[in-house]
């Protein structure tokens, strides 16, 4: 919350004034004081309402908010980036103890319900999503800096954003598009390569590389039911959609050759690693970029030097969250339209996704449990679809 | 030799009325038709004197051409870089048979004698290297497009360039200096890390960061007389000198840290690959890049996925035959002013070398042994020094 101490203390005695009215709605977060196990570190914690916001901050509502696998790493502690321990959330209810906490949660769609003095360019009822990364979007409310949230458009012409949209906003759509734009300068006609080509980033790059007249070649597990995801993929825009099976046939480099009539592909997509990326990278033209976003095979990035040396291959990696920290205001609301833009010519679809909600009524204790098991079956892959959290205000 | 039809024309009726006068010197050049074991394809072939340059073109006498251990790799044919086939060398002597050939060598220190019409800038008796690559060095004359030699400053002020420094100047001293260079910008007191520390281009790496003031990290195998290593280049402006196990001690990362006072490196120059290079990718701190121009382990480089996307790692390869390739004649000068600058500061030695003579008395017979002699125990890695041909004109 990187608030400075005068208005933590400011925020506190303003929250006890609140606290003591009887219209207010406390607040409910998903919570962990120590890193580890997410299955059973997790928990639900209801607190107070908020106060006024103080100056330069927004209250903001969380309206939906996306369980990313990068999350649950975050809770194992085995991620970079490190959320800040939250010492301004005091659990309600008797002999309840106070320590800080870490709030679960990096993206998330919020609405502005109360905008603090100091603060322009935001007003009650704009959507917002986070650019600090790790900032706990698994609550109902915060108090955030104005500094920390980006508008997002609710609409692009007769177009209106669905709340799927806009909560899953901010890491992989920008990512691919990021991915696509910022390491070599791509023409219509282009081919890409990239690996992971059904995870989140992988269709948004589908999408957006179709849209802007790129033409992909996709490489996927192989499965039971492949012609459904390679039709589901196709449907998106895809060019070709291969297994890593096919890739590891040497016969493809030729064909390949065929599909891009000898020109080289330029640009590179991993989130795997190992050596399907090792012989995707062979795949490559000269002078190629090689982005890496992901590790899913938790195997190495191996290259043979003769791709660097002689084909001038150059092997970048990519952080949505880095981009943020980079990039003014400007740049960052720049790349919202433009992702708005997409969605609007139903270019960027959101991802099929499933909402958990969890009611005012449910206790805790009954909170608690729910996530646990949520998230255990996440960090399991028991889930095909992208899940959602809502959190409901507590009623008071 | 990119002559045009008509120039070739021209060329061989001139030769046929300068080879029958009675002054004239004929040529040997180290020439193989089929790429192969370097010990049973090379042989000496003795050719007619050089007739006057045609226009555009410039009759150049090597003095001095080094032996690099990529010219083997281009004989064996495994080097990306093909040379092209030589169809005016006509062999002299009776029973002759007359057959396209390769001539061995990359790299060389050439006198101007001759300066064909329409050429501008050279005059006779400059020094010429080669920028166009595998043009054939191991000869004693050859005519060249005027385009594919750069003058070499043979003074600058009072210093004057020894024959062994000019001859080694187009590959590794410019792939040290462009990699200090290109990739990031450097400043006094910044650290760079390397492995193969004792190689051609390491030792370059050295001299030159120190004469730039940059701090060396250097990498280098274990060995029986490790101190007489580590002190040579220690001379040579070595900050730190290790071997690969101490690279693979954890201990070293905080270590390195003291060294740097915690501010992290951000070149690392790699002809090692293997796991060695992993290692040394984590030393490197935070938007750092690491540049291959070798691969000595045989082995790819194999990086975690998270350098490039937490880190922002970039990794490049550096290739001279490509900076020549694309980079203007300005800008090739400047390069040769810039190293010979450094020369004259002492601040670039010639690698240690011995000097191989083929002398004009010596048959082609006996040449070819002494070449066929000579590579096999260069590639067997038997020789500590570089190696130089020296091949006189034959008296004729």
């Amino acid at each position: 919350m990187m608030l400075s101490s005068t208005s933590r203390l400011s925020s506190r005695s303003a929250l006890t004034r609140v606290f003591s009215t009887s219209t207010s709605r406390t607040n409910r977060a998903i919570v962990y004081s120590q890193p580890g196990n997410p299955g059973t570190v997790l928990r639900a914690l209801t607190y107070p309402p908020l106060a006024s916001p103080p100056p330069n901050t927004l209250n903001i509502k969380f309206l939906l908010s996306p369980i990313n696998p990068a999350d649950i790493n975050v809770v194992e502690g085995v991620y970079p980036a490190k959320p800040a321990l939250e010492t301004s959330l005091r659990a309600t209810g008797a002999g309840s103890k106070h320590e800080p906490v870490f709030v679960g949660g990096n993206e998330g769609l919020a609405e502005v319900i109360d905008v603090g003095s100091g603060v322009s360019g935001f007003q009650k009822g704009d959507w917002v999503v986070m650019t600090r990364s790790q900032a706990g979007t698994w609550a109902s409310s915060r108090n955030v800096g104005s500094n920390d949230v980006l508008k997002v458009p609710r609409t692009h012409g007769s177009f209106s954003l669905s709340e799927a949209q806009a909560a899953t906003i901010t890491v992989n759509p920008p990512t691919a598009y990021n991915m696509l734009h910022d390491f070599t300068r791509l023409q219509e006609g282009d081919w890409i390569v990239q690996n992971g080509g059904n995870s989140a980033v992988g269709q948004a790059v589908i999408q957006i590389a179709s849209t802007l007249g790129y033409k992909t070649l996709n490489f996927v597990r192989n499965r039971e039911n492949l012609s459904t995801l390679t039709d589901y993929l196709h449907s998106l825009g895809a060019t070709k959609v291969l297994t890593y099976d096919e890739l590891a046939d040497k016969s493809l480099r030729g064909q390949v050759k065929e599909w891009t009539s000898g020109k080289g592909i330029r640009l590179g997509l991993n989130c795997v690693g190992g050596k399907d990326t090792t012989l995707m990278a062979q795949l490559l033209g000269q002078d190629a970029h090689l982005v890496s976003y992901g590790a899913m095979s938790k195997q190495p990035l191996s290259l043979p030097t003769s791709l660097f040396i002689f084909k001038n291959l150059t092997a970048h990696g990519f952080w949505q969250s880095q981009w943020y920290a980079q990039k003014g205001r400007k740049e960052q609301e720049k790349l919202m339209k433009t992702l708005v833009h997409f969605m609007s010519q139903d270019g960027l679809k959101a991802p099929e996704h499933e909402i958990v909600s969890i009611k005012a009524q449910e206790t805790d204790e009954a909170a608690s449990e729910k996530i646990q098991t949520l998230i255990s079956r996440i960090a399991e892959g028991r889930y095909g679809k992208k899940i959602m959290l809502k959190l409901e205000d507590v009623e008071h």
